[in-house]
């Protein structure tokens, strides 16, 4: 059986069965968590390749801003703060090397209020292949794992959703305005801020990026949490940027949207709203946590399964 | 200009320029080190890419051991723990499950009782790129780095030398016993134990590995500490692999042994040795740092410039 077959989730669970690792969050979260002391080191890692995630209108600039957001975004998802970053970077011979200098200020711009880029490696490759790999620092307590959602809780998202799945429309369909509307395609903006505030609240029961979509997002919660989701179309905080669109396949089923999808505790609702709009964030709720089933309910109540697609490499 | 005219590491040079770094220690030692109380944290990556370090000869398992091996040795270059490794993959759609399986055990039969695999990612890629990122511990004061070697100190490697050189020699000739003969090369050792050891004797002024090649290495230390090296022929623990072809360039110039090349205080030689050997290591003294110049000397003292190559990227 080949890897096509089976998909990268499936793959990573094969995976998992040899792994020995030790740590106090390992595979199958957006971070892994070591335990010091009172707190947790959380590392994670995001490869980029030129032909799956670079598409040609990217700049150098873009590319190294995007590899540093999508990886510290997940430190992000558990409510950590990153204090520093990797980079590893297979790189044609060919190369100019003022491309490789911006590479390295994009992600410099993004990093340098998290502890910088304090290493990495280069290596001779034939197509741009970079891999991201970030540190964050955490209390123990206030790590927001994927696994804790229960029945009742309200389901939130940050920021807003389908700017990515717009943004690449225009860029395929060569919109006029295609630059403008692929801005936050290209230089996604990371929640840390936002994920720090809502760990320090104590007040989400489970979080998670929804960078391969929220669709595929919700089932991977659904599926570690055995639970489901109801979710109200008309409550969607929905970029404008949409409209240009088929709206619901942007929403749920396109990957890119680096934002948050957390479930919080009923009573902590007000609670969590006030400490993302703090930080100068917005919380949005958009449903709630249910027994079973995954679904978009509209206006006139009608019901409708939101489908297990989205994102998936090997597929 | 394009990264070809100007080699790897005057590529690490110019993007440390534009990179703002936090770090204790960050980019031109093997490891970056991050302070944490006491302590040191340690965080290191390596990548390596089918069409340049992947022999065809290469099993799965032995690619996975290959990834892990070299970024623990960064991390017993600096006298640093493992506590865990992180694997970025690219790989091809085509590639079957149980290779990929082999790959995951190799890695976890080395990582295991370092902390494990405890993370990673899984992208698909036309060819086999793996990005490993491995985390160290140690007390802060006993940090090995690069730059520290004076006048006077005694030149030392652990293991032996060569072995790497004449095995890539074996597989390139096509030689009868060419597995037995590359096994070195394919399932290289990290010096754990003998960088613990070391660290905790504080015999050391500075270390770093020999991936690139004894000369190259050699050549970095001198630039970093503005010292010379004269260093014995006779003494050399030349691996009896060595023999099959061009010994010296094997010793000298051949990247692969992943052996620690470090200094120590003359004063502190035989408690150094002692350490190494407590451990089951060997550390062997080949020579000394001078004012200036780096030198082979033969048993009838004449003298010969180690030249300033070995295995770099991009050229």
């Amino acid at each position: 059986m080949k890897l096509k077959d089976i998909g990268e989730r499936e793959i990573i669970k094969i995976l998992s069965n040899h792994l020995e690792g030790k740590a106090a969050v390992g595979i199958g979260d957006d971070c892994a968590a070591i335990q010091f002391g009172e707190n947790f080191l959380l590392l994670t890692t995001d490869m980029v390749t030129e032909e799956l995630h670079l598409p040609k209108e990217m700049s150098p600039w873009q590319i190294g801003w995007f590899i540093a957001a999508i990886n510290l975004s997940d430190i992000a998802a558990k409510g950590g703060k990153p204090i520093g970053m990797l980079l590893s970077m297979g790189i044609p011979r060919s190369m100019e090397i003022d491309f490789l200098e911006e590479i390295a200020k994009g992600a410099n711009e993004l990093m340098k209020n998290y502890g910088g880029i304090i290493g990495g490696d280069t290596k001779e490759s034939s197509q741009i292949t970079i891999s991201g790999m970030a540190m964050g620092i955490m209390k123990r307590e206030e790590f927001i794992p994927r696994k804790g959602a229960r029945v009742g809780d309200v389901v939130c998202v940050t920021g807003s959703l389908g700017k990515a799945g717009a943004g690449l429309y225009a860029l395929k369909k060569n919109l006029p305005n295609k630059m403008e509307m692929a801005k936050e395609l290209l230089e996604p903006i990371p929640r840390i801020k936002e994920g720090i505030a809502l760990a320090s609240a104590g007040c989400a029961t489970s979080s998670m990026d929804i960078s391969d979509g929220l669709a595929s997002s919700l089932h991977q919660l659904r599926e570690i949490n055995g639970i489901g989701f109801e979710i109200h179309w008309e409550k969607l905080p929905i970029s404008r940027n949409a409209k240009i669109g088929d709206e619901k396949e942007f929403v749920l089923y396109c990957g890119g949207d680096y934002e948050l999808l957390v479930t919080i505790k009923p009573d902590k609702l007000k609670k969590a709203v006030k400490a993302i709009e703090s930080v100068g964030g917005k919380l949005t709720p958009i449903g709630k946590v249910v027994r079973e089933g995954i679904y978009l309910v509209d206006k006139s109540k009608k019901r409708e399964i939101i489908e297990n697609r989205g994102y998936e490499h090997f597929r």
